[in-house]
């Protein structure tokens, strides 16, 4: 069995993509607020994109607003990922976009729900609780987690950017570049990665020399105003790979989303090729 | 349109209790594996106990884990929570466990899932993606949100017991401690308290000298080792109030719920009024 981020890099081979697209069915972009609105929305995303697509990442949210109806849409969503990757005979992963984060016990309850019930092949979660609080999620070897670590958000620098005493007397460090170091200490099932915005660069130069392994979830390009340039050149690993850009607004609101998500598949290349180079 | 916590306070004096009675439907002590057995075992613990329940807090995992079905449950215990607080003639606040925590636009969705779509009064929130991520859930000035601050399992240090650098000079401060005064000045509309596990006495102390106006959520009597006259005594504020006690599994798995509830019950009163001596 393969470990998760195994997994992914087929797929970014597959594809030549680090497109990750983001399946956010926000009320405000739908026909009628209604789950089947949200499960038409993402089904139409997914049959367009799905070429260009390292990875999907639907948001738990916009579905548990709908309640019981918003989870069976969500894993319904799930399944129709799977039956395009089967027609397209490359398996795209599912990242789970739900910020959970609990007590081991609790933990393993929401493990279950997403790897198992839902059957999505990764998760987001937060670092807050400690490593007890993610090994649930670890004991599922062929299953990967990103922890947030610097997120895209304004009010990210409230905890994140707050200055850490070492314990050896070095110069502190910020808690986003702390939660880097012990991600990458964690990782030796080669199944955790972290959220970086790429709308904060040089945080994301910090964290790819705190991290030099790790996969990043880079949000923020777009919407949030982050560069795409800019934050490939910080953030990519030495072998041009480590870094999933997901997309969500600027695939799903463009005229032509299929276009749309080629183009900023073919972009991501461009850049990569000029770094290289 | 009272404040949540002014709610709260009110079904405090109600019932004389500072009890919350966990539903937390883990699998192993459901009679079988479903969704039905999970609402059954929260429907017979809130008809036992609510009488001596300031508030009753289920815990989204166990529902969740169930996928849809789960959810529906779920709604149906938070209902079976309003009837019960009929027929007391006092209504009992309903915190969601859930720890959620995203940016602003997708925290929207996790505060009408929570506050609309199930109807709990009252969540539990991760701090880490700071005051930004929590405003959507403040925005409902009659509901309330628990920050994570110091949890009660064993990795709850390797995050929360870093010390951080003080901008004014002085000595550094342990990251839950710098939280704890967020959310102190934070709560500007009476909606926001914090998780302190009853099981860090020293933690706590630090805690209530940080954060003199909060009410604390505070785990980890019996299961998790926190011995219950030490944590009031370092946790209540100085009206006596201030300090939820979460119990579950030293309820549910009892020969009596009620009885094992109205033994909690008076035990708090016992020490408080031990305290106030």
């Amino acid at each position: 069995m393969e470990a998760f981020f195994t997994f992914l890099e087929k797929r970014v081979d597959d594809c030549s993509s680090l497109l990750c697209i983001g399946l956010d069915p926000h009320v405000s972009d739908l026909k009628e607020p209604s789950p089947a609105s949200a499960l038409d929305f993402c089904l139409n995303l997914i049959k367009q994109t799905a070429p260009y697509a390292a990875a999907f990442k639907p948001n738990a949210a916009f579905f548990e607003v709908f309640g019981a109806e918003g989870w069976t849409a969500l894993k319904q969503v799930i399944e129709a990922i799977d039956e395009e990757s089967k027609r397209l005979g490359s398996l795209i992963p599912v990242v789970l976009d739900a910020k959970r984060g609990d007590i081991a016990s609790t933990a393993e309850a929401y493990a279950k729900s997403a790897f198992e019930t839902l059957g999505a092949h990764c998760i987001t979660l937060s670092p807050y609780l400690g490593k007890d609080s993610i090994d649930p999620f670890l004991n599922y070897p062929e299953k990967g987690v990103f922890l947030l670590c610097k997120t895209s958000n304004a009010g990210s620098g409230d905890l994140q950017d707050l200055s850490v005493v070492r314990a050896d007397g070095r110069p502190p460090l910020p808690l986003y570049e702390h939660v880097a170091k012990l991600a990458q200490q964690w990782n030796t099932q080669n199944n955790i990665g972290i959220v970086v915005g790429a709308n904060h660069v040089n945080a994301m130069k910090r964290v790819r020399a705190a991290a030099p392994d790790l996969w990043f979830l880079a949000p923020g390009v777009g919407a949030q105003g982050g560069e795409l340039e800019a934050a490939l050149n910080a953030g990519l690993r030495k072998d041009g790979k480590g870094m999933l850009i997901p997309i969500s607004r600027g695939i799903s609101r463009a005229e032509n989303p299929k276009l749309a998500a080629a183009e900023i598949r073919d972009q991501i290349l461009r850049i990569k090729r000029e770094i290289n180079r």
